[in-house]
């Protein structure tokens, strides 16, 4: 493998949005139909176009020969400061972290992961969330991830 | 019990606060030494004067005969589009419920949470969020939250 890694830019909209249906997809979550992922590519796609452009939403691709193999999207996130990070007023937060499976237990998720701490520390972050798969779980928990006490509702 | 219910105002930091530092002491979770509970304290009230002044943290106080009893705080924050929330890019998060010791079990903090769904939908978010301590976590289970995916790191 020749693999090279390059930060995300505008002109992968169509790249992020596949990799992160495709991720979306694998995961086999209840409540994750084909329905579900179109429409929130439709609400996704012109919300990234912003954010890559604003660079609010940044990230990097792992490219093999020059074709993209992985992908990872960070985000700094407007949080208040309470226990976990007691000094800043922001999180990171990594998402669509995807490896094509014809690269996959090769060490590539740990490669992106790695970029995502030094990136967040790089921009003052101390604490990071992320949204596990129950395929990437066993990875971040061997990354040091934890599971949190983080509840949800789907409001009617 | 005379039970009034008010909206949060600027007027309310060092209320806030305070119900904010007994919620974590209460917590008893690891790392929330008095040190780091301060400190936090420290960073989050001048975030939340901006915020209460800009509407962005919103919420309730339940007085019992003009006293503050409960209280529970509320923001809109942004996030992608995604299966929760497919054609919506925020979502709810409820923070920094509490109930006076002379007060709980009498369904005060459920009082709250039903508020705090009504405020998120009537503000157009369809799915929310909020960190249980272990001693809220079994109510918020009796009105429908349930766990998360979410994992976190502390980054060095």
């Amino acid at each position: 493998m020749a693999l090279t890694i390059r930060p995300v830019t505008s002109d992968d909209v169509e790249l992020i949005c596949e990799q992160r249906e495709r991720l979306f997809r694998e995961s086999n979550s209840p409540g994750r139909t084909e329905e579900v992922i179109r429409t929130q590519t439709t609400h996704f796609r012109p919300w990234l176009v912003q954010r890559l452009r604003d660079g609010s939403y940044f990230g990097y691709m792992l490219e093999d020969a020059g074709k993209p193999v992985a992908g990872i999207g960070l985000m700094l996130i407007e949080w208040p400061p309470g226990p976990t990070h007691p000094t800043s007023d922001k999180r990171g937060y990594v998402l669509n972290v995807f490896v094509e499976p014809s690269h996959r237990r090769q060490g590539l998720a740990a490669k992106l992961m790695a970029l995502a701490d030094s990136e967040f520390v790089r921009r003052g972050a101390t604490y990071a969330i992320l949204n596990a798969t129950k395929m990437g779980r066993p990875l971040y928990e061997k990354l040091g991830w934890t599971a949190t006490n983080e509840m949800a509702k789907t409001l009617r």
